[in-house]
């Protein structure tokens, strides 16, 4: 099962760092790629590939001219669409529903201001405490309780770069280039 | 048993909404008040006092000036110092004897470039993945493990608004000043 991570509203320059940090975390949790629309941004583009080419794994950007017809694409293509909202129902209601089926998933993240039409269009508007908090947050959370925390045991092919975990302090393994 | 964020590093307008981000995270999440240090920032402060204001709780922001003297003084006070660092040992190795002590618990969150210093202050450096993610992502994946997934159900007490979950759209209760 494919899990995509679909960006609304990513504001050039004013969210470039939320929307990394955004697709970061995707990345580290176990999505596959991550979609944003609006301006196109280079530099976004930029630190996740060299985030792949150092660390590994083949997690994608793609970027959707207009939020509204990447959606409806997705959607057509028969992707299960959910939208995580602070006004949707709770994750433990709702989670196992959403597991139980295998179709690949698209996670839209929002921002402060989504229409309507997105509420309407997913299968499921998913709340990850009805707390006002982070996009980056709902989706960590989000991601690790639909992974059941198994993401975390992922390994990423490829890359330079491996940490070889310390009680204290840092050791980076680097590949050779063999 | 208390739990205290530590922001290191927070870089005046640079890291606005990514401490922002971090702390209504960590409040949205149980944890009971976040620690920045640097440049004071009203605009952070407000933000989150105003968040208690509508929607409840009683979260503190806290503004130490020096982050070596702060960090050291909750040290000195007894609380257990966890440092969440891609570099550390894994979250679902350690997790089970981080909750076994009932002691308060200092979460440091840091940022690219965390001085040797804390991770010998730490009594844990821990990872959420050993992939580069986001601090607000390695938080709110370490409070979720930590609480067990039952910071969710946390009410809010006080506030002026509560949400009423919803399968679509959305329903925003205002209490009445009773």
């Amino acid at each position: 099962m494919k899990v995509f991570v679909f960006r609304l509203g990513h504001r050039y320059v004013r969210d470039d760092r939320t929307t990394t940090h955004l697709f970061l975390a995707a990345r580290a949790l176990g999505a596959d790629a991550a979609v944003y629309c609006g301006q196109r941004d280079a530099e976004l583009e930029k630190a996740l590939r060299k985030v792949n080419e150092s660390w590994g794994g083949t997690f994608e950007v793609v970027y959707a001219k207009d939020w509204r017809l990447g959606l409806q694409e997705y959607k057509d293509s028969g992707l299960e669409v959910v939208h995580l909202t602070m006004y949707g129902l709770p994750i433990k209601e709702v989670m196992e529903k959403i597991r139980s089926s295998s179709k690949d998933k698209l996670i839209i993240v929002g921002g402060a201001k989504v229409p309507k039409e997105v509420y309407l269009l997913a299968d499921w508007n998913v709340s990850v405490t009805s707390q006002p908090h982070s996009e980056v947050s709902a989706l960590s959370v989000f991601l690790h309780e639909f992974f059941r925390g198994e993401e975390l045991l992922r390994s990423f092919n490829g890359g330079k770069l491996r940490i070889l975990p310390q009680e204290r302090g840092k050791q980076v393994l680097r590949k050779s280039a063999s």
